[in-house]
């Protein structure tokens, strides 16, 4: 007999049952035993009369049952009122040990207040059985689920483009190295280049969700060395103003099906609120931005820095979305030209066609209509210096390649903010950093 | 106004239209211009009438169109009995070049027969504009898809686990090593441990799409230094046959939806049937297997060979399962147990818990129950000598850990055998192996 999930179990009051889990909790009284077993779903109460011959064999393997155990339990599931643990319990014929839990546990994963994160990363199997850390995974599931079913019900095509790479490009000094052979290779930091290639191969609608890896020695919240990458890219735009279209309508449908399937949960075990979006997106242009920090909340910088949002306009930038557009996310525009990536796209008078998306005080996109004609793209490279480097990707663009842009976002940092937790440290499965390489 | 994807068009009779896509042909007759425009959805004529006055810049503008040169054309749909393709044609009255082809093609990409895999290669982006290419793609992420739907509705957490791991685990010759800051790093081969990881972490139900690395330096059809894999990994399983049970209804799943939406398109282009197979899958012992194909097929090998299927057995085995189950598919089981990876199960009498799936006479599967006992799999380990490599691993089981096993495939060598491909270097966006890093 299969295994019936823990939050299923209301469904067959009255009938034999067989259920599976870790062992979650042990109360072993003098006339009673009680157990608490638990899977990804719930938990549920097993029962077991001391007095009771039958269950002679049983009361001496749950004597010697350790916590986090698992186990294998045949029984009938009776409704129990007084049973404050959904008010059912199992009355069980059958108990089979499927593991033994050898030690005692590292840290209490129920409380990890007072636990290091070193520790808890150290033991992540063990931190992930805590239920908001384990949940994190079904919610950042879900919302990559349905970002992915806003693109399909679009035509979109997913790819899965090339993680080694024959040449550094865009700039070495991020790049992480691979002996490969007799040679090196590289690895892709982005998928940038082949998402535009299947543009120029005729692709007209694409997406990725990958790892992108970033060797970049810094200790922050929001940096790994290694992220999974939700990069979109498509032909035929008229101007970026397509691509911010579809990002918020993308973000807007993904949200609604997080918000209607586990917004209860998020709010009861994150304390936040996931807010569905309205469309479209309120837009400022960058000069305009600063100057309503300045008003609005006396945040002043020096025009120097004017070229891009410090991380403390980021910040501020959510409360100006909030005051200004009674919303959370704001798009920024016209950023200068001058410090962006050589394959956005500059109108007639070098203005930049690209913008970045904010979140919750963060930046969570850049997204540009690109360059695809090959006379500019080229002179753009060479601008940058970057012939050499990245003449491969120039020849893309030899052949005709129509108009298109697109977008990137980090599903790690998307979770983080989602969820109001401090790091990706957590909302990766297992975080990768210059300092972190285990387990 | 947006562009209307060609395969639209025939909801827009006698409308004004706005079609993009490239220059597939040019015929510039006497009296009319015929430009035949493409894009990944189909193709449509537009046709230029030269007397017209008010198509004098057109027709100045098309004598200087070059060949997969991208167009934004606005013009009238007309019903065009005469004109072969799809019996229509657009009148335009503005067409914008996009972007200009400056070069003759590398190749001609229409019929490849005669062009180098190598050269190909080297142009994708050319290549891809094929159209049985390019289509290749669209099936294998439809295939992927269902995969996916069919785990998600089977209550299945998509996860991303780390490429970079600190140590060259399994073994150590066909990994990659990665300059990680002032140490070294290695690429996963396959996310075999961190989906255990997630089984001990609690994650019931989990699966994987992602990048793996293979440092081998072999030349084959089937063999890539990195490829997609699709790894699935879940809990309370009774024994290996549960994951095969789920592993032929995820196929049967996503084939018969491959089928509804591309089967006939697939038979046009390739030649080949999409057969949504039957379940349960036929299963034979890898003895009765040698038996039979003697048998039957009056294949004979040494014995010495017989502890696995030999590349020609296993081209055999698609011969016999339609032959004696009238099925493509087979699972083969009772592998001797010694030739299999140390975490596989093996049942108190030694018998191995697992099995190979055999496709169209191609392994496409090993899957198994894994060892999910501390003390069996350290000994598991200890034998292969492995247990310092793995010691990060072993400590997974160490605190309890749910009987749990699962499977990989590789996406690109199920989409090769599905669309009867000859090699994964065509059924790879961009291959890469011992000898390909570009583009």
């Amino acid at each position: 007999m299969e295994s019936i999930r823990l939050k299923e179990l209301k469904n067959h009051y009255g009938e034999e049952v067989v259920v599976s889990g870790f062992i979650d909790n042990i109360r072993n009284l003098q006339w009673v035993q009680f157990l608490v077993i638990r899977d990804d779903s719930g938990k549920v109460q097993i029962t077991i009369e001391k007095s009771e011959e039958k269950n002679k064999e049983m009361v001496e393997l749950v004597n010697h049952l350790t916590l986090e155990s698992t186990v294998k339990i045949t029984g009938t599931l009776m409704e129990a009122p007084k049973v404050k643990l959904n008010g059912m319990e199992i009355i069980p014929s059958k108990i089979e040990v499927t593991s033994h839990s050898e030690d005692e546990l590292p840290f209490t994963y129920k409380d990890l207040s007072l636990v290091n994160l070193d520790t808890r990363l150290d033991y992540r199997f063990i931190d992930l059985r805590n239920e908001s850390n384990g949940f994190i995974f079904k919610v950042q599931s879900c919302l990559v689920r349905y970002m992915r079913e806003y693109l399909y019900l679009h035509d979109f095509t997913e790819i899965h483009t090339p993680k080694f790479i024959g040449t550094a490009s865009e700039s070495g000094s991020d790049v992480f190295e691979v002996k490969y052979f007799d040679r090196k290779a590289y690895l892709a930091q982005s998928p940038q280049f082949y998402k535009q290639m299947a543009m120029a191969a005729g692709f007209n609608r694409i997406f990725e969700v990958a790892p992108a890896f970033r060797a970049e020695n810094s200790n922050t919240s929001r940096h790994a060395t290694e992220f999974t990458s939700f990069d979109v890219e498509f032909s035929y735009i008229d101007s970026y103003f397509d691509v911010m279209k579809l990002q918020e309508e993308m973000i807007q449908y993904a949200f609604q099906k997080v918000h209607d399937l586990y917004g209860d949960k998020i709010k009861e075990l994150y304390g936040v609120e996931v807010v569905v979006p309205s469309v479209p997106f309120p837009v400022m242009k960058l000069s305009d931005v600063y100057q309503e920090l300045e008003e609005r909340y006396n945040y002043h910088v020096d025009d120097s820095e004017k070229t891009d949002l410090t991380t403390e306009a980021e910040r501020l930038c959510y409360q100006l979305s909030k005051d200004k557009f009674q919303h959370e996310f704001l798009f920024v525009i016209d950023y200068p030209a001058e410090k962006r990536a050589f394959y956005h796209m500059r109108d007639k008078d070098g203005k930049l066609q690209g913008y970045d998306l904010l979140w919750r005080g963060v930046e969570i996109t850049t997204g540009a209509q690109r360059e695809h004609r090959y006379a500019e793209i080229k002179k753009a490279a060479l601008e940058k210096g970057l012939d050499k480097d990245v003449e491969f990707y120039l020849e893309f663009f030899k052949y005709g390649c129509p108009p298109h842009g697109g977008f990137g976002m980090g599903v790690d940092r998307l979770t983080m903010l989602l969820l109001g937790i401090p790091s990706v440290k957590e909302t990766q499965f297992l975080f990768r950093g210059p300092n972190r390489l285990n387990p």
